[in-house]
């Protein structure tokens, strides 16, 4: 199989140099057993927050999905630091999405969908997970999509 | 035990005839371990969302209460189906429900007792679970209420 | 080791006497293997809601700080409760926070750090977290802070 840079690289897309540092006092993963989970990341690339807005007012559904997807790629780029950079043991469980967006904006699964094909793309049925997707009023830095995940570390050997 | 049908039935519920479908791309339920992960579900019913609207606008608590009933019930017929319609192994562990609501509203636990009281009508001891329950501005498909749940599946023969 | 109550009193907080009576159809933890959910905590003291409002209108954010902390303290009380009052046993895992709060807030972060600070204080290297903050359009009881909480139970002898 080829690799996750390669095949993300396929779809025009690159993880960050190295994952992002945490904007408070938390850290970026965790351990439980073989569940690995993630801070929450917002679309930042390094210290700048990308797309800044709301979505549905100032940040097209289009917009929403590039932000959603940097989103992925930030948690990957931790998920997989914390597995020594052994990415084809990570599973993703699952993904907690938050869009910021107008009261009626109805569509949060479509802008959501940006970060769901990343984690497929990179990861396979490895990236098959559930979600959740709900609007809020206010993100961290006026990001307009933030999410939280949850991985799963398999053995290569089973 | 009655079945989780008949114990349904007798409060005037039933679980949809299938799992919804999913909504974007994700799928509706993974494991992990012993841990039954369920995406978030609506309150629909087939494809169309039921009580559509704001809490403490348009829609009521009690058709809030109604929403939950339903996004409870779409949830159950998810968790039954990953365990091949075993819902007795089912344990919930936990709810975490989004309302739709103004922004003075602070009658969240009331209108999630509504899914709350679902589960523990259906499982009995084991629909006991912890919860969050908080207004969000936006839903998808301008749906009122919105749960995310995860499960436990018990051994029978412990 | 300080206990943690000696180590909560250094810096002027303490636990509540008992854990709080959650405000709904639901318990206030669980357990799944050494997994311990801990029910989603406003900032009561008692029945009392502290500092009811929204963070950047009528809620400063030193205030939302406090309100933070509030749900630590009662998370901590629940978790400690279910352990039979050995917190030498607990580690945080993850965290989940929902601050009410204006549109255009962007501090959720700063907010958030009042809550992660007391684990850390009261659990040291135990404490320390993954974490996603939102912002949120409104809280049960008008409350401007809600934590959701997910801690391992460890065995000393290990």
């Amino acid at each position: 199989m080829d690799s996750i840079h390669d095949r993300l690289a396929s779809v025009g897309l690159q993880l960050p140099d190295e994952p992002l540092t945490p904007g408070g006092s938390y850290v970026p993963f965790v351990w439980s057993g073989n569940q690995l989970l993630i801070a929450g990341q917002i679309c930042r690339v390094g210290e700048e927050v990308q797309f800044t807005g709301v979505v549905g007012e100032d940040v097209t559904v289009e917009e929403g999905q590039a932000a959603a997807r940097l989103c992925a790629l930030n948690s990957l780029a931790v998920a997989g630091a914390a597995c020594g950079g052994d990415y084809s043991r990570l599973r993703l469980l699952s993904l907690s999405g938050f869009i910021r967006c107008v009261p009626d904006f109805g569509q949060q699964a479509k802008v959501m969908d940006g970060a769901s094909e990343v984690f497929i793309q990179a990861l396979g049925d490895n990236g098959k997970h559930v979600r959740t997707a709900v609007g809020v009023y206010a993100l961290p830095r006026q990001a307009p999509v933030e999410i939280s995940t949850i991985f799963e570390v398999v053995n290569n050997n089973d």
